[in-house]
């Protein structure tokens, strides 16, 4: 029988399980790993517990691209710590400012075929190349860089089968807006979007790499494109033509579902506040007025992106009351992007020009005034993610964006007249000389006052239970449970001052309450957890001593986190009950039988009433959350293998 | 008898006094006047107080260039709030990310001849094209604005006396430090440096601009050289041909005191931590290891600083532990360095390129690691306004920079080989197409939820006192008082939230102990008050009640600040009577007489002592004090006048 793409990959790094028994539990080995700032302190601090002298991984890089505003000492602590545990530890370290992970490893270290575990929740951005990108917390990437295994279940594999040719103006952003509206968010989790078809070689790499990424949205556990002769000349453009292989699906491979794009019949669509899911046509919303624009940051930044728009801001101006940012992901953007001479359209049109970073998307600057509107190539726009909590932020296409920040209101570009773009992307991207620190052994690592060591926590009482603290709609995400925002990033490896700030959004009395409750239980809806890689939403609710999390359904990578930092998940059998429940209520969970047994009964103390959970974890899962979380058990292994 | 520059200018825009009468009271009408975005918040609200439709200067000019992180709605919102200000009341509006004030100023606005009232204490940057200009705190500016006079001291007039030529390696930066060595922080109160002699015509606009800039830290009421053929070149250059007027000193014009700098003797200079007084030659303190180097803000980062870094760049890279920085003065630099193709070897080099603004001279980003040691090439060192509060920061020319940059420690440019720098600043600038806003009048203003009123102060009983809240020593600076950074100055104009990180770096519990007692008095040593204009560093002591600054002396902006928000500034009669002052005695001052006679009597409680101090006011301005404050007595005046 054929294979998928997904399925070839997977076959490559498979240790443990059996990949052609779908939602069966696989072990993967990471032929890379890549960490990103906020995350990777996390993930070095537990490298410090795992006993190993150098990374077991092919390659790993850290990128420093989030905290990059520095208004005090603790980002360039973080900074300083990471260089220095990258040189301790064998990896390698792009200087701060070299640009955006995803289209960094794009250009200097994805391979198609291998298998990339990354602390950053949009590491699919590697399947524009062919590579099986998926997104973990730090703590598995720091399983994955120590040589472990990272479990997931062996997911699904949908086809997006791609047809005919983009239209003018409308670019690659629409191919992933369109799959979101069709699917929703959490329209593919536990699935690989695999995504082949005669229109797959009408799109560039970066294209590629902009629907791979925010299929994240999606709920997707990964996303990938064939390997194929464009691949071949963007890695010959980057001068790593020996990392090609050609990848595709066999002629009779087989999915698990299909869906159709017409790429020819796409129009201009946008996101509205506040999901990447809420996607509608560009004419449907045409004319709301915008107070800024933002051009960034993982997605629609690469060359082609930064050309298209300087060439459509040519002569044009950034109407008077908006203001507008352009984020260029790296410096070899930078670099071509200046040999170009495309830089100048935009320093004329009034375009503010931030170094590569991640930005304002995740609100580390450029935050919009008090409910401020504002259109964004960024791939999210959760409630208040952009740093000001009545945020209203659309996500578009960079066409959409930059003739919406020309005529001061949200407008499908194909009403306005155009000079047809004219530029070139080159053959050969020259490298800026001095991007990634090369590790060398260092003796001392410096931890400022903000870097705390792990939090550890220990093993699970056979009852547990509580008040429920709160009582959480469906598709509460990562940013909900620990903000984003440069007032808050800078603290989020600080376990106890970063948990002030947990569910501000919703219930600003939450900590509080956890803290005078010392403990609880959460209830929540469906996708509980949708969004980032952050493990300190899984972290949090452990430090405040909350063990049990009773939803409709959680999201992929968060479920992950809860399992490694010993956090109880559990699903209702029948959904009805949660309706049952009030906040307020005291819970009790029965979990004497709970490795045995994933099904357990929950008594509603209050209301003197019983239902029935069940968790989503496997045997050896369940294991690892009873015993307090991942370090314990890799403890308690070892200490087994020693005796 | 002939005249100083620094008399013909005065002779221009005097309105009130005698200015051949040194140290007498005159009131100076504004020609222009320019404000940044956090003073002028309050510069606005102060407007909406003075009763005007529009401003009655030749022209105002808004900049915003300090609050451009956005972390949240804040800053954002002061950006809207100005650009609707500036409309209402015939402002024009660099828009966000245009540049920093005092460079554009000189690009688009500055005129030989002419005074500037600036809402920001560096205004004497304007004297490196012959315009005098006076830095003043936001209410100041806004009494300019309205067309009221501005008074202060008939000021001394030192002839800095220049000859020779720069070596090669020694910029201008070098000329200032050098007047810092001789004559330190407070070097010249009530004083104006006017720069003459043979070395002036070797010397280019910015090149006087980063001199007369910085004269602020020796605390100069302003600086200026004379308007020549250079300034007529710059002026051209920027198709400004018509303001040009040839300024000279006349040949028999009679100065207080002159001050001899041969260029051709100068070396690269140092300014140690935390002090620009503190400065030795590069040499001495060659080899010390940096954390970081920061090419900017407001001194050199013009084209010829640029394009000099760039070429020391070339083929050169930041080294592995450094993180460098650049801030580019304003667009018109960057789009003349985009022609010139000097951001390549920036680029290669591994230097992070930001937006042009202050960025982190006052911690709005690029803040050091912990104990950072840091060089720079901005104005200022004071100890934590960089953002990190243990910093350790050096200030020096770019050429000192750059070469440390690469070798990693501190370095004279002299010890290394170095091609010549070969580059040719431009003849004419082209101007980017949006840099600013003209004014078109607006109906509504929108006031964020940050966004308070003008506090509001009564007048004074006839006896003020309380307890001693804080023994200061001398040069306390306006950030201590007013901390600067990211954290800070999004709410700086929101007097009861900034008022509690009031004196932190000094006394943490200063703000809680205020509160408790319900007001006190300040004893300060000498030139309390240096540093920057803000006025809230007067606010804030009279918000919490503290009506009664004694201290050695006072710096000449902050004792203004004083004045207009009615806070009683008094100077020991005898200096010896500071020592026995204690923190926490109980103080009592007699003001019955007070505008009568500026002599009062201190009683000690505590000690059962009294002694005498010394208002610096005149008649005018103790009256001022005594009814609460500027606003105050404006309003007095003009219910005289209807009666």
């Amino acid at each position: 029988m054929g294979l998928t793409i997904t399925e070839k990959c997977i076959k490559k790094s498979i240790v443990a399980g059996d990949w052609q028994q779908r939602g069966s539990r696989i072990g993967l080995r990471a032929h890379q790993t890549l960490g990103y700032d906020v995350n990777a302190v996390m993930t070095f601090l537990a490298l410090d517990q795992l006993g190993i002298d150098r990374v077991k991984t092919e390659v790993s890089v850290q990128y420093i691209d989030h905290n990059m505003l520095q208004a005090d000492y603790k980002n360039a602590d973080d900074h300083l710590f990471l260089e220095q545990m990258c040189a301790k530890y064998g990896v390698i370290c792009a200087r701060p400012g070299s640009g955006i992970c995803h289209q960094l490893h794009l250009e200097y270290f994805g391979v198609p075929g291998k298998t990339l575990i990354g602390g950053d929740s949009h590491t699919p951005a590697q399947g524009g190349l062919g590579m099986l990108g998926i997104g973990v917390g730090g703590f598995d990437a720091a399983l994955a860089m120590a040589g472990h295994p990272v479990y997931l279940a062996m997911p699904q594999v949908v086809n997006v089968h791609l047809s005919g040719q983009l239209p003018p103006l409308v670019s690659a952003k629409n191919v992933i807006l369109a799959v979101l509206q069709k699917i929703g968010v959490k329209g593919a989790v536990g699935k690989v979007l695999e995504y082949t078809g005669p229109g797959v070689a009408t799109l560039s790499v970066t294209e590629r790499s902009t629907i791979t990424n925010m299929s994240t949205e999606t709920g997707a556990t990964s996303a990938i494109f064939p390997s194929d002769d464009t691949t071949k000349a963007w890695l010959a453009a980057h001068d790593r033509q020996a990392d090609w292989i050609a990848l595709a699906a066999d002629d009779d491979a087989r999915y698990d579902a299909r869906l159709d794009i017409a790429l020819d019949q796409l129009e201009p669509l946008i996101a509205l506040p506040h999901s990447p899911g809420q996607v509608v046509p560009v004419a449907e919303v045409a004319g709301i007025k915008l107070d800024q624009v933002m051009l960034g940051s993982c997605t629609n930044t690469a060359l082609p992106d930064v050309l298209q728009m300087a060439a459509m801001f040519k002569n044009q101006r950034v109407a008077s009351h908006v203001d507008a940012a352009l984020y260029p992901s790296t410096r070899t953007v930078i670099k071509a992007a200046l040999k170009a001479g495309a830089f100048g359209a935009l320093v004329d049109a009034g375009v503010r020009i931030f170094e590569p970073s991640c930005g304002g998307c995740n609100g580390c600057g450029f935050a919009p005034q008090s409910h401020g509107v504002s259109l964004r190539t960024t791939p999210r726009n959760f409630a208040g993610r952009s740093g000001t909590a009545d945020d209203q932020v659309y996500l578009s296409a960079p066409e959409v964006a930059v003739a919406s920040a020309i005529t001061g209101v949200i407008t499908d570009p194909r009403t306005l007249a155009w000079e047809p773009a004219e530029y070139s992307v080159p053959t050969h991207f020259e490298r800026p000389a001095n991007l990634f620190i090369v590790p060398e052994p260092v003796t001392t690592v410096t931890y400022g006052p903000n870097l705390l060591p792990l939090p550890q926590f220990g093993q699970h009482a056979a009852k547990l239970g509580g008040e429920v603290l709160l009582k959480l709609p469906d598709n509460v995400t990562t940013d909900d449970i620990c903000p984003a925002g440069a007032l808050y990033l800078p603290i989020r490896s600080n376990i106890p001052a970063i948990s002030k700030h947990s569910f501000q959004t919703i219930d600003p009395t939450f900590y509080q309450r956890a803290r005078d409750a010392a403990g609880g239980v959460l209830v929540a809806g469906n996708n509980y957890g949708q969004g980032s890689s952050r493990e300190q939403a899984a972290i949090i609710p452990r430090y405040l001593r909350i063990a049990v999390i009773i939803a409709k359904g959680f999201a992929r990578l968060h479920l992950a986190n809860l399992v490694n930092w010993g956090v109880v998940p559990l699903i209702f059998a029948d959904a009805n009950d949660y309706a049952k429940i009030h906040a307020g209520d005291q819970l009790q969970v029965a979990l004497a039988q709970f490795e045995a047994e994933p099904t357990v009964t929950v008594t509603n103390l209050t209301q003197n009433t019983t239902f029935t959970a069940k968790t989503p974890l496997g045997k050896a899962d369940r294991h690892t959350v009873m015993v307090g979380g991942k370090l314990n058990a890799i403890k308690e292994s070892e200490a087994q293998t020693c005796d």
